[in-house]
């Protein structure tokens, strides 16, 4: 009988019915034995790339048995209900071999994911692209491909679970987080930072699985890798150990033994990559192409897999299935643990995991923006950001914070939060060493998880080292806040090593990415209050190491960023020039205008916190800010890429062309001619030139 | 006597004369005890950073043994002769400790570096800037400051150095490489990939001292760290040892053992950060700030250093000198080696050094575009990168390729390029396995050292691994070829993970880094010859993984890419249409003009492979590209970031909003509207917009 028939019975039998269709499902799952299972992953992947003419077959041949004992014997989840907060957590960090992954959700009969699916793979509007994609694919934890980011971003994932179990206790956050990993995800830098800050935080809820195979793109491992990543783990305080990769026992013994560990595990599987295909299996080309007809029908023969591409026979489909819908017992009793739990505790963890921030956040925010109002401090946005963080912290009890080894710089620790570490993971506050990216794929992982918002802090020239984990926050669309201080020439003696240029133009270009640099003290809590309410995006916040007097002199409701850019001071008439600028040179730009009028040209300055959010503004707002203008004015401490569509192609641009130096920053900013002096000079040539020509 | 008077001795005095002051040199030596060598540079140190107000103390003082022994007893250079090119390379990996290296230059009698200098430090104009800086200062290898960088740079120099080796021998060719590593350098991912790397290279010329000092700038490293770095080195395959960094005899014993290692080393110096400082010794407090005036002089009195700030007495000045001397005798015996060299051999040398290419590689590029002018390929931009390739690497013997395990996508290994590994470091083509930030660092060395021309691949996308390393290049001026193939949605199947749409723009933003998107077989070769010719800048070429067409027809001489845009298509009559695009693009644009002209409007289409060279002509040229146009086009399968400086605010940008999709290419292509009769359309509905407003 196909389960087919049986769906739908979950949860409205009785506990007796219950049982005994839970004795009739194990009885089919041992019927079928563990090889024939692996074998359906097998043939759905290699199946699967020959259909998309590409794609990765030789890592889902050679991983579907640790696969196989993973989903089947060991890890919680719950297809009918895949975003069940305490379910375990699986990455595939080698993104590749998708296809592992997609025929682990058909057959365990995740919705959404039809043979169908599996036959359209690779396809455009199918769910099922070339690398896995959260919010795409349900089932799927995290987007993954770019290697090493699973893993780090799993890490993440783990220490979210602590937290959360810190606070929630273990009847409501109880989980792990299970890896595959393969060659290219450790020979990655990023692989380093993630499993020394696993190993230094004792994460035992991690579990990596190495699929050991020994072949890389380029051909055997040998080619670019004398390492021992046994050795190498261990050093970094995890538990090791090394099976075979085809064994299912001794898989499923590692995996109970990791479970035990007070470290987190590394599980080498020896595998054999494109594992049944005779002429392939073993070399990389298995790796990335088609295994094409001929070798396909020879590994049906190999594995004793008769059927025809895409079918699973009923037996073998009925065994995942119940897979599948085992789980639900453990999701079950989670909800009665949930029900039990407090209205108030309740509420609270259900408010987290939506994501919603709590009702005090805007009065909190709305306090200090009054405060600021009448104390007009004159400080560095860096500052600003952690004064505006002892407001939020407080009643925003979700906030993990952190830094890369900059915490006195970052200025992201506020009174009060502790420390996150192995001894406590109820700590608020992270000290991720000198490792960017992988505190970025952390945060990346924390977010995915739930429950908790992640910010952290390093210079804003070092967003280059952990960009490709940003990228990955932009795409999976989480709400990851980046604090980037020392944002500019500003920063004066580290020189141009440490002088963020490009940075600010590199980020914007990213899709999905808000890039906020607030002007004072002000426009740094509205771009705070920005970032905390936006859900599906993350944010990277441009901060100052120098002090900037404040602008925003009137306290003002509304959060005047949201707009990206307005006017903060209006021109002395109908203006004839518009000064756009952001952050630190928006003083700058308020100057020059002052000195302007002073000279009968009447002047409007526009900050510019956010590109992104004035460009999403309607046309007749962005063209209200330069209405009647003869000269536009783009004023920023950073190369010009990106400011034409602002000051347009006859835009002044006053502003950085090549690296910085290494001097104290008045000097700089004197050196570099990024002045009031230089912008009215400017305006006043180019005026008299304009002049001239109607002449 | 002081030995000012002495200077200008060297190399003037008679072969006894020369035995007979070294003798005397040597006596000073003795004399002079290591400890008050050492704490010149304590000394110089800590009153430098009071006098500029910032920097980092604590670092130089406590590595200052390590230091003194390094450059007083095993290294060889040569102060009149920075650049002698069979020197020892030293890189401060740790460069915020710049006031070490700064203290060895002017105390060894580096030429421009006087006390004023140090004076100096941090300041505008000054040879002591706050990291240390290569072309800037002499003696400085490569510029470091960004943690792990030097490191992974020096993997490059010890590749380079056995690379000249294998070619020109050990009488020309024999020098190492040495290190100084903080705890931040060895938290960085890219530690990782640069010890592995050197590791399975079995560089033994590499010998790196990890000034093992506990504390990082949040505070003990413990906070963030426990991972053991002597058993992750070895188990990367590096011989190791402990010692005490105070010890002098202890850290001689350990780089006479390194350099007789057949692996590179490890020597982890524990030592005390800020070492002498009383109060601020061994904590964070002495990293990253001046000591203050009254823990200056507690430390003066704690070292036994009566002197005052940035006064050294005469005997340990000479003690110093005579060690920066001493190198001079290597250098003699090495120029002897060259002057027995055979002529062609010697003037091979030479011209390596110099990093001229050779006069062939011209002829060999032309031949080649006739070559493709005749055939009119249809090839992928990545293949005919490996077509000219394969032109090139036979008459440019300097050139050493890779990939990061993308070879066969990548098309970077030519016929005949062997592999260069331990067995075989003649080799020309390294397997940097997945590794793309150690790659570009190793890069990076690769050109710093000189004598050879590195370049290598992975995707565009992944670009963004290895930012930090490129910003180097590009800050350093260094000529490394960065090949960056499936530079689009064109990829295809892969999908938004591995589809570059905002890495054109983050890469032209960079200052000094020459981006290139060759349209066809033609321009990807004039670009090479570009990239090859450049000797102070590096190169990204962004290449296509499918095929286009071939667009030059013609042979031309002249290198057309060279300014960065032209002409290539003409409009039928004047054109009314600008189209600009690049690579893969360029192709649509000529259909969108074809269809246009079919339709009476003359367009012209411009191909831009490269924004820098094109904004680098002049106005005029620039002008004459639009002469007389009505609409501008910019068409680009990438976000829209940098356009408007070619196509004005008003100009019709085709090309993508957001990350892209998993699909066939072609699929992609038209569901994201970057198509001829897209561009048709939106020129047509932009004509008649114009029309009514006239009208």
């Amino acid at each position: 009988m196909g389960l087919g028939r049986r769906r739908g019975l979950d949860g409205h039998v009785s506990r007796r019915g219950r049982a005994k269709l839970f004795k009739a499902m194990t009885s089919t799952i041992e019927r079928v034995d563990h090889t024939s299972m692996a074998n359906a992953i097998r043939a759905l992947a290699m199946d699967a790339v020959e259909a998309a003419g590409s794609g990765h077959p030789g890592m889902p041949m050679g991983a579907a048995d640790m696969a196989t004992v993973l989903f089947t014997k060991v890890m919680k989840f719950d297809p009918k209900e895949p975003h069940w907060p305490d379910r375990d957590r699986f990455v595939l960090s080698a993104g590749h071999g998708s296809m592992l992954l997609y025929a682990l959700l058909h057959l365990l009969g995740y919705e959404g994911m039809p043979i169908e699916e599996i036959r359209n793979f690779r396809q455009w509007g199918s769910k099922t692209p070339g690398h896995p994609e959260v919010n795409h694919t349900p089932g799927v934890e995290t987007t993954t491909g770019p290697l090493g980011q699973g893993l780090a971003t799993a890490v993440g994932m783990a220490m979210a679970e602590r937290s959360l179990n810190a606070t929630f206790g273990d009847d409501i956050v109880d989980h792990h987080t299970y890896v595959i990993a393969s060659d290219g995800d450790l020979m990655e830098g990023i692989s380093h930072e993630a499993i020394s800050l696993a190993g230094h935080l004792k994460l035992n809820r991690l579990i990596v699985l190495f699929d050991d195979n020994e072949i890389s793109i380029d051909g055997p491992i040998s080619l670019s890798e004398s390492g021992d990543q046994i050795a190498r783990f261990e050093a970094a305080g995890w538990d090791t150990v090394r099976v075979d990769g085809h064994d299912p026992d001794a898989i499923l013994d590692a995996l109970e033994a990791a479970k035990r560990s007070d470290r987190p595990s590394l599980i080498a599987c020896r595998t054999i990559i494109g594992y049944g295909a005779p002429k392939k299996q073993g070399t990389s080309g298995a790796h990335g192409a088609a295994l094409g007809a001929e070798e396909i029908a020879a590994t049906r023969e190999a594995l004793g897999w008769p059927h025809e591409p895409f079918e699973i026979p009923t037996d073998i489909r009925d065994a995942w299935r119940i897979a599948g819908l085992r789980s639900g017992q453990a999701r079950r009793a989670w909800e009665k643990n949930l029900a039990e739990l407090d209205r108030e505790a309740r509420a609270e963890f259900e408010r987290r995991i939506r994501g919603d921030v709590t009702v005090a956040l805007a009065p909190a925010i709305a306090e200090h923006k009054r405060l600021l109002a009448e104390t007009k401090p004159k400080v560095a946005t860096r500052k600003a950001s952690q004064d505006v963080l002892e407001a939020i912290n407080p009643v925003l009890p979700e906030t993990i914070g952190g830094s890369a080894d900059l915490t006195g710089s970052n200025n992201t620790k506020t009174k009060g939060l502790e420390v996150y570490d192995a001894g406590n993971y109820g700590g608020r506050f992270v000290h991720y060493g000198i490792r960017e990216h992988g505190m970025a794929a952390a945060m990346n992982g924390m977010a995915l998880h739930g429950g908790v918002i992640p910010y952290s802090g390093t210079f804003l020239v070092f967003s280059d080292y952990c960009r490709p984990a940003i990228r990955l926050s932009a795409i999976m669309a989480r709400r990851v806040i980046y604090v980037l201080t020392h944002d500019s020439i500003g920063l004066g003696e580290d020189g141009p090593t440490h002088q963020p240029v490009e940075h600010l133009a590199a980020l914007r270009a990213m899709p999905n990415l808000q890039v906020f640099r607030p002007a004072d003290a002000t426009e740094t809590a509205e771009c705070w209050q920005l970032a905390l309410e936006t859900k599906d995006r993350p944010s990277a916040i441009a901060l100052t190491r120098q002090n900037l007097r404040t602008l925003r002199t009137t306290y003002e409701e509304q959060n005047l960023c949201a707009r990206g850019a307005y006017e903060i001071a209006p021109a002395a008439g109908d203006a004839r020039v518009t000064i756009f600028a952001s952050g630190s040179e928006v003083e700058i730009g308020v100057d020059a205008a002052n000195e302007l009028q002073k000279r009968g040209i009447a002047t409007r300055v526009v900050s510019v916190p956010s590109f992104e959010l004035f460009f999403a503004q309607s046309k007749e707002y962005q063209r209200s800010l330069t209405e009647g203008c003869e000269v536009r004015v783009g004023i920023e401490a950073a190369v010009e890429m990106g400011w034409r569509r602002l000051i347009g192609e006859d835009g002044i641009f006053i502003g950085m062309t090549d690296f910085g130096q290494s001097a104290p920053y008045q000097t700089l900013y004197e050196k570099f001619g990024i002045t009031a002096q230089a912008v009215v000079e400017a305006v006043e040539a180019r005026l008299s030139e304009k002049r001239s020509e109607e002449e």
